[in-house]
């Protein structure tokens, strides 16, 4: 077996640790006799893997008091809906618009809000420079009693990161934050957040589950349509088990989080990440041969969209790429060119790996 | 390492074979580099695991032309929202409650009805006989207009199945049926149905995955506010895949599918499933020591409440059943007692230790 540098946006490169793990444990966790996904979800085995899962979660992100974790199904895009089913209670949300992630969440909460009441405002968009950078404060309009203003912290597709330290807008109303592609890469400050989201497929463990951290006073606002597994209340009232969670992907999720605290929790898996982007940047920058089009304050740890000047060899750069075990570069087909996600589980060394590669193609090619 | 017999109700016991296997792919499936569990939804490989997922899941139930096979997420608690929203179309429709979760599945309906406009109709109910039986067809009051009739045809909870060859109620409305506790255990006559949809964690995969197949025509009646995720015909436009689908959960759930037919397929399976409920009913009616309370005639093969008359010696029961290395034979707390279910994946042996254990057990409690 030869394990490939895998870049893929998502689902993603999990930690080879914990994928070793999940095989020896699939037929017999812990001893009982059955392995993790035959387990009922209200047994004590499955209590206490989500229970530790949860705990380590909490711990990693340092959520306060005042905020429920809820494991949840459907993913982000679901969440694109069950945010202003639970959120807008006949008010007006603010979005704003950085990417196609972003713009899809904008999109469905028209859809929604159409049909339940309420509105849904642009308050910004970098869609008219294709998403190449954040919005500057002097291009946010914030209604300021707004139900809450939406955003997404890192776009996938365009590779545009929003840091909660320098980049959040300065409202009073709740900021609801889809961070599905680069949360658990770096400390957040969870205080800023009315909501922030996950779907589990990049830096958390298989597609399938997607992660909810909400503030109390955000519960029991959803409108009646609501169905009651996407009711956050009713969601926290059962511990995220009105019905069936999906148990792997969270006992998955749950070895993936103590992964991360082995490797030092999130300053430790900050600085690799900051490590990991600067070899790959340094290199689209200083080699004429590559272009990444981000304005820098912008850039993404994690998901590195670039272009070869010289288009026509772009097949030859991604089968030369297979051929060196550096897999999954093809960038989304709305962009074109590559794409390189470097989740925390991508080891440095599968960075410096593409970066010799890319040199090396590029002395070839050039 | 020593597998127990797993009679949990669901997440349920799969074969072994399929976890051996899904052991062995974990860090590298077919020697692609990768595990099934970090590829992209999108990528050549994934592609040829769910069309051959949904090819043999077609072939298993004999699906006709003219059906969409969908790979969603929210378990059959969120259809139990879904259904209406897609099929009532401002109509009225018709339940069939026959135990726990067809009385859930009313419910829901019935709230979102009230929501989204349209009403829902309680057809006929057992519940004043404590779902024991299905209903007679003179208990049956079907309006001839309703979008649909939803009934559950097997009944996890209460131990209540039903045959589509006899006990289907004779109307020209889609039918609607949650057959997530019995799906795949016998060959089923699709065309008699215009929806069937299956949680996958009982004789399909793990939780986090629900099957639906659903009539051409039923598709694109969607009401307003149903979410892009969840409106069926969106779904079908795009493959199951508008958004990232739970990728593992559909590969192990096309692993169980290239089992069951290397078993021979569903008319081999059922005959299996005769024999092992029969060993056991026949204990339950001959031993005076035990009781299950289901008419004959209504009684599910999958899923076997029962109890011991003396009900003191419970923990007893139980005690030496894990002793015994028979686990998860509680009872669903809302009835009490024990329950043995025994999908597709429980070995004759299984079902014969049991026996052997309760026999034992009643000699010498007795």
């Amino acid at each position: 077996m030869t394990r490939v540098y895998n870049f893929s946006a998502g689902p993603a490169a999990l930690p080879e640790p914990v994928l070793r793990q999940a095989a020896e444990e699939m037929l017999d966790w812990h001893g009982v006799g059955c392995g993790v996904m035959e387990m009922s979800h209200r047994g004590k085995e499955f209590t206490a893997i989500v229970e530790q899962a949860e705990a380590d979660f909490r711990e990693l992100l340092a959520i306060p008091a005042g905020y429920k974790v809820l494991f949840l199904q459907g993913g982000a895009t679901q969440q694109f809906a069950q945010i202003p089913m639970n959120l807008l209670a006949g008010g007006s949300a603010d979005y704003l618009v950085t990417g196609s992630w972003s713009k899809k969440a904008y999109k469905e909460a028209q859809h929604i809000a159409a049909a339940i009441g309420g509105s849904v405002r642009l308050a910004g968009s970098t869609e008219s420079e294709a998403f190449t950078r954040l919005l500057r404060a002097d291009e946010i309009s914030l209604d300021p009693n707004a139900a809450y203003v939406h955003l997404c912290t890192n776009e996938t597709i365009h590779g545009v990161e929003l840091r909660d330290a320098d980049d959040l807008p300065a409202t009073s109303a709740p900021i609801v934050a889809d961070m599905s592609s680069h949360i658990l890469s770096r400390p957040v400050d969870v205080s800023r957040y009315g909501m922030i989201y996950a779907g589990a497929q990049k830096n958390i463990g298989p597609s399938g589950l997607v992660m909810v951290v909400i503030r109390d006073d955000l519960l029991g606002r959803a409108a009646a349509v609501t169905p009651s597994v996407m009711d956050y209340r009713v969601m926290a009232d059962n511990g995220s088990m009105l019905n069936t969670p999906p148990t792997y992907a969270i006992y998955i999720a749950g070895l993936v989080f103590r992964w991360l605290k082995a490797q030092g929790g999130l300053a430790a898996i900050e600085a690799r990440a900051v490590e990991k982007a600067k070899l790959l940047y340094d290199l689209l920058d200083t080699n004429p041969f590559y272009e990444n089009r981000v304005a820098p304050a912008s850039r993404s740890r994690m998901n590195v969209p670039f272009l070869l000047r010289d288009e026509s060899l772009n097949e030859a750069f991604l089968a030369g790429a297979r051929e060196a075990g550096l897999t999954q570069l093809k960038g989304h087909k709305s962009v074109g060119g590559m794409r390189a996600s470097i989740y925390n589980a991508m080891p440095l060394a599968g960075v410096a790996a593409l970066v010799d590669y890319m040199r090396d193609f590029a002395a070839r090619h050039g």
